[in-house]
Order: C-alpha cells, then structure tokens, then sequence
C-alpha cells in the first residue's frame, strides 16, 4: 500500500514536470512566433532605408568605388563594436575614464551588461573572470539581504498594520496591500523613470522609455539603444552615476 | 542584561553589514581602477587607427566631403544599432526569421540579454514587457528545479559515496569531490567550449573564447563582440539553436 502510494507520488511528481516544461516549449515557442511576425516588416524598413542611403552616397560620389566604401564600413562597424569613437564629433567625449569604469564595473557586477563596452585587451578579460567569480556571487548576496530587509519594511509591516490597526481580516489587508504596493512601484520604477527619460531623451517615445526601465530592472540589458548617446560628456556621466547608483 | 545583550548583538550586525559594505565599495573602486589602467591604452591605439583609416579614405577620394563622409557613417552606425544589414554582403544572410526570434526570445528570458538585436516596434516592445514579467519568473523557477536536481546528483549522491563506500571521513570526502568538481566544470564548461570556439572561430584567440564562455554562464551577456558575425547562414543557425540548448 505504501508502495503504491509512494508510486503515485513519484508518477504525480513526474506529470507536474512534464506538464511544467510542456508549457515552457509552449511559451517559448508563442514568443518566437510572435517577434518574428511583428518584426519582420520593421527590419524589411530599416534595412531597405539603409540601402538607399549607401546607394545615393554612391551616386552622389562618382569617385568612390562600390568595394571601397563597404571595405570603410565594415572597418568601422566592426571598431565600433568594440566602442570606438568613430566620428570626429565623438572623439572628445567618450574617453575611456574612471566614471566608465565604474559603470562597467556595476552593471557586470549586477548581471546586466553593457552594450556599449567590452573588454578589449586580453589583460581585461583575464581579471574581468576573476573578479567577476568573487564579485558576482558578493553583489547577489548584498542585495538579497536588501530584499530580505525590504521584504519586512514593504510587505510584511505594513499587512500586519492594516490587518491590526485597520481591523482588516489578513487575506483582505494581503490583497489590499499588493494592490497599492503595485500600482507604487508601478509608478515609482516605471511610469516616473520613463517620464523623466522621455524629457531629457527627445527621440525616444514613451514605450522606449517604458521599455529601458524593464530591461534595466529586469537585468536583461540594454540590447541595441543605450541613453544618452546624443549628450554632452557631463550630462553622459551624470547618467552613468545615477544608474550605478540606482 | 537581556536588554545589554539585544544591543549588542544589534550593533554587532550593524557593524558586520557596514563591514560587508565597505568591503563592497572597496572592491568596486578596485575594479573601476584596474579597468580604467588596462583598458586606456587599447582605447586609444584603436581609435587612432580609425581616425587613420577615416582621413586615408578621404585622401584618396577627393570627391567626398569630410561633412558627408560623417553624415552617411553616422547614420550607417545608428542603424546597425538596431541591427540592420549595412554591408551588401550581409543583406542576404542577417534575415530576421523564426530561429532568431527564438534565440532572442531563450537569452531574454534566462536574462542574458542579447547585444545583436532589440525590439524596434513599439508592439514587439510592449509583447516583450509583458511576455517577460511571465516569462523571467517561470524560467528561473524551471532553472531552479534544475539546479536542485543537480545539487542531489553531483552534489550530495557522490560524496556520500565517498564517505559510505570508500571508507572517508565526511569532511575528507567533501574536500575531495569539491576538487574534482571544480576540474570536471572548468573542462566541460569553460576549457572544452572554449577549444571548439577556438577552432570554429579563427579570428578568436583563446581568452576570447574563455571570456566568451564566461560572460554566457554568469548571464552577463556578450557586450561587444558575440560568435558567428563572420559565418554562413546555415552555420549561424546552428549556433543560435545551439545556445539556446545551453
Ligand atoms: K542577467
Ligand atoms: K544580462
């Protein structure tokens, strides 16, 4: 009889796994679909915007050959890979200084990445795995004791207030709770961030905005479109030291 | 007394978190520093050659303006931020299709990130908001799972193999299997990829491939440089698929 239960157990146990991972591939699969049926024609646009601006370059410059200026563009491209000041007007200020540095530093450290830089010498990488293999496993510690902190300060204090003080019967403050504290954070790591990004930012719309915030907090990373690519040297690292210290 | 000794064990844990603070703060200045020292000199030895190859290309066609030349590479740059196909040697192989999609959707999700793409409309940019604050949260909790499993498996069978069978004492046997693990995970996870990326990536060196493997592993993400830029389409495919087997 214990057998048979023990059995069962382990069949039940088994058919939860298997149902999890069925919807994972599920998951996956819908969000494939998804992106490549609503970016298809985005990339068609960008990509086809891009070949008539080579080709008019070409038209409007006889002297230049074909093969010359895509062996200039795929030299530059592949140097701004590793984040090099392409353009003269760039030269001056992006320098690779200690607030970069730091920024580096952080946004490794925190698993978000940058796009924007990489280590180029092999110098770097070597001390990036070794400080990466300390610091990495420090920083989750660090901020799982802040989680655990907040999680009393945040959630734990103030249910117990409500049902207390308030005379709320627990589910009810639990449910009242994680409504406010929603619509707080919602506001206060979405909403105001983006508002404030799409101010000092004015070619990015709100949904970039919206969309920067997630894959920061997300620790995603930045993908393609980092802030502050049109700004003055200042305001480039007043951003970078909000965000380390964010 | 009581009172006494609630204090100082306050005080005590204040203090070991100051401590673990400041400890933090000095490990990041570090890293800041040791980058800033390393990494300079490469800075500035590439974007000199850029600036070389810019002014030698203006040399040789006398036709081009400066103004003009910096025009069409700006906006060459800004769209291969959004990963556009500039070269026409890339037009035919970079298409945004279904395998893309799903190894965009596997990095997203395991908060990888993915430097070679971003969403660029606003509908795929909100699908991924919402897709991802499911998704993020099921992926983790899968890789959790997982990772139990493995910690009874690698962990907790073998040395209590050791301990049992081959007549150690626990801690002897726990030192012993940590060793073994450790050169088994270097091998399979780090030293072994980094060989095959290596031969299948000639423009690689050895570091490169290790940092690589490394930046993968810690979800950090590939910043600058990820595999396969110079490859078929078919080969490249096989690549994505295989990441996202990872
Ligand atoms: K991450
Ligand atoms: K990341």
């Amino acid at each position: 009889m214990a057998w048979l239960a023990a059995s069962l157990g382990l069949l039940f146990r088994v058919n939860i796994i298997s149902c999890l991972l069925l919807c994972y591939l599920l998951l996956v699969l819908l969000g494939g679909a998804v992106f490549t049926a609503v970016e298809r024609p985005v990339e068609e646009k960008l990509r086809a915007e891009v070949e008539e601006l080579r080709r008019s370059f070409l038209q409007e410059h006889p002297c230049v050959e074909e093969s010359r200026l895509r062996e200039l563009l795929g030299k530059v491209l592949s140097a701004h890979r590793g984040d090099v000041a392409v353009l003269k007007a760039d030269t001056d200020d992006r320098h690779y200084d200690f607030t970069s540095s730091l920024y580096f530093v952080i946004v490794t450290l925190t698993t978000m990445g940058s796009d924007s830089y990489t280590p180029k010498s092999e110098e770097a990488k070597l001390f990036c795995i070794i400080y990466c293999t300390l610091g990495i496993p420090f920083t989750l510690f660090l901020l799982t004791l802040l989680s655990k902190l907040l999680l009393h300060v945040v959630t734990h204090a103030p249910v117990h207030h409500l049902s207390t003080f308030w005379g709320l019967s627990y589910p009810r403050a639990a449910l009242l709770h994680a409504g406010l504290l929603f619509v707080l954070i919602m506001c206060l790591l979405f909403l105001l961030p983006a508002f404030l990004i799409c101010e000092v930012e004015p070619d990015w719309n709100f949904m970039d905005a919206l969309f920067y915030c997630f894959v920061i907090l997300s620790t995603v990373g930045q993908g393609g479109n980092s802030l502050g690519r049109s700004w003055s040297p200042a305001a480039k690292e007043t951003l970078e030291l909000l965000t380390t210290c964010k």
